[in-house]
Parts: structure tokens; C-alpha cells; sequence
């Protein structure tokens, strides 16, 4: 079950729906899955390091207050008892929260974030804190202030990021989910790396209060787990309409796993021309081809759609966030520039400089954009691409050589997540099998504002197709 | 009534409604008030210069036409046979279309703007193009390829801009109406000097497509009126949703008339310390005070409140404006410098630089600023401020002192509408008394998102109450 599609990583047993169902009928409990959990970040993480902080005792404390819960009969939901990770960028009260960065090596917030209470709500386990590429400015997740993340897959390679600790602990088996941000493709590259699912939800989906901002407008919060459906369970508790943040939206609340037995027989894919197909690795080129024919064994018509705009829209991405990211560490780049990552800090710095005017024509982009994918999935349930165009490349690896060109990896890493970051529409990585060196593959999906049911639908139908 | 609140400017009887109801009992032809509407043109604008160009065979084809259909029974509304003019920002199919600029001396647009089909399936008689500053890039309305317009109160002096010529026009009386844009107060700021009715609805409420942007982020159509009834006609035929405006929002059509006669007694308006009250002149000072006693003697409790980063709003508004002009004149600016006036061309040139970090982090003050109304709304039904600080200053002038300050005029005239174009909420200036001197002074209101029929409700319990 774990590392789908191939090696069992020899983590947690299970899913996160099965290990639902074992606590709610009480055949295991909080305690021990949760003990379990950290038993097996002990065991393993020292060669992964994909957390940066783990709280064993608060850990125990939440399981036995579950146990105790749900053996009186008041069961919260399937979170209850589930042990789950959290990218460290998202602040916990009176645990120490350190962005991946020496600025932050001590610091415990006086607050938790807003899906940290809707976990907390929820009855979840929350182990610890996952590594993180230093304020999540980066999509290699090799350079953080804690050091580099490994794949499980293969340690001697990245585990992508920015959410780095969160693809991997989730890969491996060490919690059963863990949540990302996402403000480039930060969720869907390790997704798509370590061989998990990563749901990117629709801006304004799911609050950010509190979490740390690389980019504000471009910002987005989501769930990382080794199925869809557990993917689905765990986003139901996070989405949700929160006044203090300026950017949430309301919406009514959904049960994402809902539909996802309901099949795709007689649906319609768009597979866009171009840009996505472009530049790609031959081995990812060909999983991703045969994910598409997978769908279409099992009813799904794929038709070819054109969307334009999708260069402009990637580099208006990157220009916003760089300008915003800019905004966000000005003055920490004044006064004490050393104590950023060198990469980290020339990123950052190189922010400075823009324009104004670029950055407002950006976001006129970004609108342009959101109508040029109206347009696309006119007729269409959701947009097919790959996640990535390339497997796991080496720790430390700048440059690589894809299709015969020579491009700097962390640049590759988002060429394709990075326009839906602008527009804001929910972008789902699945595991579309794996190269011959056994790194995995991902498929990305994207679909209209506020459809991730239908996303995940899809993706279900994917994992249970023989065959990937 | 013409001229409220004091002299009679000699220009067209009565009002838009009163007409109105004259042309659909057939007690006045659309023909004749079109043709009385051309004449005063004729024999008024040379000294006033409130018109770029006027087209009186096409306004006399449709006043025909509305004859006709008036009296087969087809009656359209209350801006049916309606002499209007509109703001030389605003394209026109076929008639020529300056932006008050050399740039487009002679350009004829091929199509109409969204507001321009609004009033002709309404049946209005667009009798021409009303003088603009030089791209809508000034508060003064004294810099246009076609000469600056003048004051009707007092012909030495500016009418305010940049809806210049669409503020003189109505105050004569040349027109029933006039549609004008407003990105930091160019509706509100001729109203105010000119003594009429000059409304900035919310962002989104009505459509900005095909019109000449000044910064796309702040832009606003919206109309100016003698009355606060004649406004409200004219807004409830401007209003509705766009989607082909990516900035339209989408609202059920409203009556903004239908609730004038209401009253207020009962209400709560809030009046704002510091900020719309510091830097005053005078008789301004005085005359809004008087307007704010007024509207207690009709039953309305008024209440101070705080709104805070007023100041913070103001330099984000102006920031994000010059950036954006810069992004629409750059090419202009870089082929043919000389082409624009000069002071336009400053200004223009000087949005270049800002970086885009200051921009992103004025986009934050955006969201900052609604919140802030949003609190100091709680409660009260608008807020009361004056439009502006000063009245009209002489033509040319450019810098002036008021409250023993030395300003420029263009700023001191932007200072307490800009925040409004930030957030975006409903913003109005209704006359409320002159100087010594005769000169008008503006009341402005600012209200909900979407909650115009409010400000136009206590707009006019104002214009009816005595003394004002």
C-alpha cells in the first residue's frame, strides 16, 4: 500500500480512511497508532529528516485525550486519533516553529494557524513539525537552516519542496498526512517526487491565518497523504470560510470524499497542447501517457485543448513572487543578511528591484489567465499535465538536462505548477507510476474554481486502475 | 434649481426626472428638449469649453427616434429622449474620442464602451463628448489638448477634474446628465467645485469596458447629475453585471430611486475624526459642518468614528495609480514624449520607478483599508467627509495654501476621495452651500460595499432639507 505502485517503504500500515475506521470501531486507538508513528520517525528519520521538530509528549497527551473520546462515544470524525504532520511554516502554539530558517531556530509562536485549530477540532495527532526548503523559497527542499530532506525513494535525492518534510514523512509512512503550503507548486513537487498525493486547493479555499507568507496572493494551504481519499477526508476539515483571513472565501462546506466511488465512465479530460508537454523527461513523458490511457480504459474521452497564455502566466507568477517575497523579508535582509541560506537570500534579493508596473500588469495577467482556463475546461471535467517534467535529481544538483536542454533544476521543478499558484485553481499531484530507477512519477490535475471533488474523483479513478 | 443653492446658471429647466416625466406624458418632446439642450451648447460652451465634441445630426436622429417611439407607446424609462453627455473618455462607435489627448486628436473608436450601449437601449440622446483632462491624469481639469475648462460659478477659476467638462456641463445646465470616471476623485472632485451630484459607485457595480483605463485597479464610471434623484436614475441604468469586465461584479439590478422618499430620520451617520477634518479651508470647514447639523435637524444621530490608516490608504491609492499609468502610457511615453502635455508627461514618467514590492504591499493596504471601513461602518449608515478641501482655485493655479498650509492644488484636491478608489467603496459628493464668494462646497458620503441607494437616500433628505 505504501509508496503506491511499488516498494512498500515500510511505514505505517494502512490508510488514513482504514486507520479511520480501526479507531472509530476502537479495534486500534489513538495511543498506539500514535505511538507507532513516532516509534517510526525514531526508527527512520534520521536518514530522511523530514521533520525539524517532534513533539512525542503533547503527541501522547492529544491520543489519549482521543482514546478517551472516542471510547465514551463521542467520535469527532475521521481525523480523531490520526497522527499527522505539519509543514514548519505553519505556527502551533508553544511549539517551536522555525520556517526552515536560522531566524526562526528558537522560535515558539504564541498562536496556532487556522488549520491547526480545524485539526485540533478535528481530533487529529499532531506529531511535529516537517522540514521545510528555508521560508519555503524553494522547490528543491534541500536547503533549510535543519538540512536537506532525502527521498525516500532514493536518499541520495531530493525530496522536492518547499513542503519537503511533508512528501516524504508522508512517502514513507511516518504519519498518515501532513499538511503543505503551496505558492509555486510547493505541495504538488514533493507530491510528485516522493510518489504522494497533493492537493493544491482552490485560493481562498482553505485559510491562512497565521501561516508564514512567501507570497500572499500566490499562497495556498493543503493536505499531502498517500491516497485520494484520505487526501479528500483531510481536506474536508481544512477548507473553510474564515473572516480574519482577508482572502477566504465562502463557501459552503463539502465532504470531498463523497463522489469519489462515483466513477469517471463517460467523463471528458482536456489535455492541453504545448507548455506542459514541453521540455519533458521521456520516462515522465511516458507514465504520464500511459495515466492518460489508463483513464481512457476506463471510459474517459480525451480531448485536446489549447491554453494559451501559460508562459506569461508562469513568469508573471514568478515575478509576483518574487516581489511579494521581497516585501515579506526586507527588513530581514537589511539587518541581518547572513543568517539567510546564500540561495535563499540571493532569491530574495533579487526581488527588490522589480517594478511596480510589471508587478500590476502581472496581475492583470493573472485575470487574463483565469479566463483562458474557463475557456479550456469548457466542455472538459478537468485539465491533464504533468506535475513535474523531471524525476528526483540529486541533492545539491543545480543544472539538469532534460529533453537535451540545460536548465536549472529548482526552475524546472515549477514550470508547470506554478500557473495555477496565479490563477488560484485547484491542482491535484497523483503517483503515476515510476521511472525504471523506481522515482516516481506524478500526474497533475487541474480543474475549475472550487471543483476539487471533481479533481479527486478523477485521481481516485487513476489510483484504483490496474496498472499504475 | 439649477445651480442649487443659489444662483440660476440660465441652462436647461428642471430636472432629469421632471423631464422625464414630461417625455412620457408627451407634454415635452424629445426632440425639443434635445434641441434646447444643443442650443444652450451653442451659445453657452465657447466661454466654458465643457465640450470636446458635439454631434448634433446623430443626438437629433436619435431624439427622432425617441419621438417615435414615445409616442407609439414604446416608452424605455426615465432617460428616454434624456439629453446626457459623456466624458471624452468613454469611447463611441463613430464619434470622434480624444482622452483630452493629442494622442487621439482624431481617433473614432469602431466601438461603443459597455456604458455607452447602457444609455442608448435606455433611449438617452448623447448630445457629445465632454472635456476631460489630459487622459483623466489631473484633479484640475485645466490640462487638455482642447483647452481647460472653466468654472460655471466663476470662469477664472478650474471646474475640478478630471470629469472637467462633464461637471461644468451639468452645473449649467448644457445637459441633464453626464457620465464621468473616477480614479482617485474625478467625479466627486468636479462635482464638489462645480456644486452637482457626482456618485462613484462601488467597484465592479457598473462596467468599465472599452473605456480608456487610468488605472484599471481604481478606475470607476459613474454620473453626475443636478439632483441626487436624477443620479440615482441615471446609476440605475448604468449598474448591472458585465462579463466581459473582469472587474464587473454581479448584482440583481436596483431601483436606486425607489427608496429617496424614505427619510432618514432614525439614521446614524458617522463622522470620521482627523484626516477629512485636518487641512480644511474655512468656509468648507463651515458649509460641511452646517450640512452635518442639517441632516440632525432631520432626525439623524451623528456619531464620531475612527478610521484609521486613512493616510496609509491615500499613499497606496496614489501609488498603485502611478504605476498602472505608467503600464498604459509606456509605450506612448517612449515613441512620442513630446505629444503629451507636460505636467501629464511628469506625472506619468514618474510612475517608472516605483518598485513592485511597494505596489504588492499597497494591494495589502487594500484589503487593510476595507477592513478598516468595514469596522468604522458598524452601526452607521455612511460617512460623512468633505469632497474636497478647498474650492475652486484659479485656472493655472498649482500650488495653495489652506489652513495656513502650503499644498498643490492637484494633491490637496485628491486627498480625501483617493482612499475610496483604493477600496473601492460607494462614494458620493452632494452640494451642501457655497463660500462668500459663491463658490460650491461638496459633502461627500461614504457608504457599504454595494449600498449606493443609502448615500443616495441621505443625499437627498440633504438636498431637501432647508438651508443647504
Amino acid at each position: 500500500m505504501i509508496g503506491r505502485g511499488g516498494r512498500d517503504l515500510g511505514g505505517l500500515p494502512g490508510t488514513l480512511a482504514g486507520l479511520a475506521g480501526e479507531l472509530r470501531e476502537g479495534a486500534v486507538s489513538p495511543v498506539e497508532a500514535t505511538e507507532a508513528a513516532l516509534g517510526l520517525i525514531e526508527e527512520r528519520d534520521g536518514e530522511l529528516n523530514s521533520f525539524i521538530t517532534v513533539t512525542p509528549e503533547r503527541a501522547m497527551e492529544v491520543a489519549r485525550r482521543a482514546e478517551r473520546e472516542i471510547r465514551a462515544g463521542r467520535y469527532r470524525g475521521p481525523l480523531h486519533g490520526v497522527p499527522l504532520g505539519l509543514k514548519d511554516l505553519i505556527p502551533t502554539a508553544g511549539v517551536r516553529t522555525t520556517m526552515g530558517s536560522a531566524f526562526f531556530e528558537g522560535h515558539v509562536p504564541g498562536y496556532d494557524a487556522a488549520v491547526v485549530e480545524k485539526l485540533e477540532e478535528a481530533g487529529a495527532v499532531l506529531v511535529g513539525k516537517n522540514n521545510t526548503h528555508e521560508f519555503a523559497y524553494g522547490t528543491t527542499g534541500d536547503r533549510s537552516r535543519f538540512g536537506p530532506v532525502r527521498n525516500p525513494h532514493d536518499t541520495s535525492r531530493i525530496s522536492g519542496g518547499s513542503s519537503s518534510g511533508s512528501g516524504a514523512a508522508v512517502a514513507v509512512g511516518l504519519v498518515y498526512g501532513a499538511l503543505g503550503t503551496d505558492t509555486g507548486g510547493s505541495i504538488r513537487i514533493p507530491a510528485a517526487l516522493c510518489g504522494v498525493v497533493g492537493m493544491k486547493p482552490t485560493f481562498g479555499r482553505v485559510s491562512k491565518r497565521g501561516v508564514f507568507p512567501l507570497a500572499w496572493t500566490l499562497d495556498h494551504v493543503g493536505p499531502l497523504t498517500r491516497t485520494v481519499r484520505d487526501n479528500a477526508l483531510l481536506l474536508s476539515a481544512l477548507a473553510g470560510h474564515d473572516p480574519e483571513d482577508p482572502y477566504s472565501v465562502r463557501r459552503a462546506p463539502e465532504d470531498f470524499a463523497r463522489d469519489l466511488g462515483r466513477g469517471v465512465r463517460g467523463g471528458v479530460v482536456g489535455v492541453p497542447s504545448g507548455f506542459y508537454f514541453d521540455g519533458l523527461d521521456g520516462e515522465v513523458a511516458e507514465r504520464v501517457a500511459e495515466a492518460i490511457g489508463a483513464l481512457r480504459g476506463l471510459g474517459v474521452r480525451t480531448r485536446p485543448v489549447a491554453v494559451p497564455l501559460l508562459r506569461e502566466t508562469l513568469d508573471a507568477q514568478r515575478l509576483v513572487l518574487a516581489a511579494e517575497a521581497y516585501a515579506v523579508h526586507a527588513q530581514r535582509l537589511r539587518s541581518e543578511p547572513e543568517r539567510f541560506d546564500e540561495e535563499v537570500r540571493e532569491r530574495v534579493a533579487a526581488g527588490e528591484a522589480l517594478l511596480a508596473h510589471e508587478y500590476a500588469v502581472a496581475q492583470r495577467t493573472k485575470l487574463a489567465s483565469l479566463r483562458v482556463f474557463d475557456r479550456a475546461l469548457e466542455g472538459v471535467d478537468v485539465l491533464l499535465a504533468p506535475t513535474v517534467p523531471l524525476p528526483a535529481t540529486e541533492i545539491g544538483q543545480r543544472e539538469v538536462r532534460i529533453a537535451g536542454r540545460e536548465e536549472p533544476v529548482r526552475a524546472s521543478l515549477n514550470r508547470f505548477t506554478g500557473p495555477t499558484n496565479l490563477n488560484g485553481l485547484p491542482s491535484l499531484s497523483v503517483p503515476c507510476g515510476r521511472t525504471a530507477s523506481g522515482l516516481p512519477v506524478g500526474l497533475q490535475m487541474v480543474g475549475r474554481p472550487f471543483d476539487e471533488a471533481t479533481l479527486y474523483r478523477y485521481a481516485h479513478a487513476l489510483e484504483q486502475a490496474a496498472g499504475v
